[in-house]
């Protein structure tokens, strides 16, 4: 199934839904910082969220949201600040967030979703957040999806949004999103549990539950497939907003459904690839992909070792195409597998055969692992189960990045 | 116990035992790169290695001789190249070398050790051994213990060697060692089965058997308690030699053998300590030390998880105190404990208490992590566990040794 995406698309591209992006005050830089998606009507919605154990406020707020309530109408998000590790306070002030947000734009509290990114422990500004929500609630838009997408980055150097349409039973359904997360990312999204921040519109009319089915099993095969530096954070979170307005409704099991959750699942992999790509200081996007494991659990163990290997990713920022490093990783991986059995790929070439070196001349080899992008394929030639995983290289920009970093 | 360590002394302080390093030409540099140890009569012995499922032929090897052999009475140690991912040539040549070694000093082969470190997948330039071991075996030498310890280092800014001697029932009992890693740093050696290289000479009078039980209780409170880049090699091997010329003899559950067993893991201690300063790059040396844990295995996986984040690590090298990303590494290390109650702290100062900012002051903290060496507690009241790791920074330099590394 191939769907035609549109990068210049955005949250906004559905019909019946509104966004902005302003400069609140919470970045010292004067760079946007605060964006508020509206409905234009309560929408059925799903969420998945970070499974860190220090889960920040917004997500406990939003979690409780998605398991309780039959609707949401706007999403409130700002960068600069975490929410996280603020305890009571914290909580406090997520719910005074949807109270401002609410009295602003004439909704109940409860239908307000809230996500937070940034520096971890402070408390809110709020009288920062307070301006920020005025603001944006003045400049929200049917073309503001551009200006949301840029006021929730951090470390970002683009902004990401996208939206496509697909054609269900003569009517079009169309998708919009938009994400942030540049690093801290290795997400791990749990059942009604990703700094990563995904806000997705959609008109489709779906309930609830069909929703966050469809959503689970996406997160599972796109951002859960992502990592730049294997750091979890504390406030992962995808959100789904879907308003009904197209008319066409879906249901459990069939056809048009599963080419829905096909189309959402295009928009997510499309984004968790552009942040893997705009990963801090990465200049390179690597695909791991492990083939012919024991069990899905092995080839999982295996992908994850190598993309979160320092030594395989300063390797390949130094286009060095070492596969001792990448042995070394498989071997510690803690997966069940045949050393003898193992075969070794970059892109096409041969790279280990059983266990040894294939014999491909290195400049050969260099030459693939010098590309902006390449795939390291490993055969495990022991079972029928594959894993993939997308990650980056970490470069000199990356430590400097992480070195210096104050919000 | 406190045990006076000679950063001076090596594996030849011990009575009995010889040793060399020469440049047999393993390194394009011409630095040396080929070591013998070799004690006088055959030797009790122990050995733990590396868990990694692609170990090098070297490991089988002296793996099989620690399970099958009553003694052993040389060592061979070459940097340049691993003998790893090299099939059945590869231990064949592990076995030619017991064989040049064993004719060059008159030894049966089987008395014969040998441990590699280097390029992973290359064959054994054997030319090149057999040279070393020539220009090795005319060179050994009581006073040899320096050169070697030179010999084996691959990017290890120093050499790392030491000795001890302690008194049990009236005489003096000397343990010499040396050891080399500054990279692929994350042992996690197993019994009978660590790139890091050390060996270990003693008079000692002891069985094997209980010469290999304290070598693994040893090796779990020691070096498989530091991190460097948090990849295990293909290649880590401890070996011990004991001559028995004290005449002192150790036997199970006496007191002397525990006060042996203290000495020889203080000496240890002191080389995986050293390893961990001159890790890749490195310019600080934090332990993470994790108390009151439900279990040891919440305690390790809440310390593995700091001490292996990447943006932990950069903070660090930035001398940026952000405890946030020790709280994120703490929530998705998969240990079981309450958020609510966790406390952290910088050396003395509190940093979080029961899951929020302490309210410490930036610049004191600033103070903390811009020391050499510092630790970051963790006290997470939730039961009686405890578990500590040494581990480095990620800096410039670490990226730019690993993005350069070709031997």
């Amino acid at each position: 199934m191939d769907f035609k995406i549109d990068e210049q698309g955005s949250v906004t591209s559905t019909p019946g839904f509104r966004a902005a992006g302003v400069a609140a005050g919470f970045k010292r830089s004067g760079a946007p910082d605060y964006a508020l998606v509206l409905s234009e009507e309560p929408a059925n919605f799903a969420g998945v969220f970070t499974s860190c154990r220090f889960a920040a406020a917004p997500v406990l707020l939003d979690r409780k949201r998605v398991l309780e309530q039959p609707f949401a109408q706007a999403v409130s998000i700002n960068s600069g600040n975490a929410n996280a590790c603020t305890g009571e306070t914290g909580l406090r002030n997520a719910e005074r967030t949807c109270e401002l947000v609410g009295a602003a734009l004439g909704l109940a509290p409860e239908l307000v979703l809230v996500c937070s990114t940034g520096r971890i422990g402070t408390q809110m500004p709020m009288a920062v957040l307070e301006k920020g929500v005025k603001l944006a609630a003045a400049a929200l838009s049917p073309e503001g999806g551009a200006d949301a997408a840029r006021a929730i980055m951090t470390t970002d150097t683009v902004p990401k949004h996208a939206a496509l349409r697909l054609e269900l039973g003569g009517r079009t359904v169309t998708l919009g999103a938009m994400t942030k997360g540049a690093g801290m990312i290795d997400p791990r999204l749990t059942t009604p549990h990703a700094t990563m921040l995904c806000t997705v519109t959609t008109d489709a009319k779906i309930s609830n539950e069909l929703l966050q089915s469809m959503l689970e099993a996406n997160a599972e095969e796109s951002f859960n497939r992502i990592t730049v530096d294997g750091d979890m954070s504390t406030n992962d979170t995808v959100l789904v907003l879907a308003n009904g307005r197209s008319g066409v409704e879906l249901t459990a099991g069939s056809p048009e459904s599963e080419q829905f959750r096909l189309a959402l699942l295009a928009l997510m992999r499309n984004l968790a690839r552009r942040m893997v790509m705009d990963g801090e200081g990465a200049t390179k996007f690597v695909t791991v992909r492990v083939e012919h494991a024991r069990s899905e659990r092995d080839a999982r163990l295996c992908a994850e070792a190598v993309a979160n290997s320092l030594l395989c990713k300063t390797a390949w920022f130094g286009g060095d195409p070492n596969w001792g490093r990448v042995v070394a990783a498989l071997g510690y991986s803690g997966a069940e597998f045949v050393p003898e059995k193992t075969d070794i790929y970059y892109d096409a070439l041969p790279v280990v055969l059983r266990g040894g070196d294939a014999g491909t001349p290195e400049p050969e080899l260099c030459t693939i692992v010098g590309q902006r992008e390449f795939t390291v394929r490993i055969d495990l030639h022991d079972g029928d189960a594959d894993y993939w995983v997308w990650t980056s290289d970490v470069s000199y920009e990356y430590v400097k990045i992480n070195a210096d970093y104050h919000t």
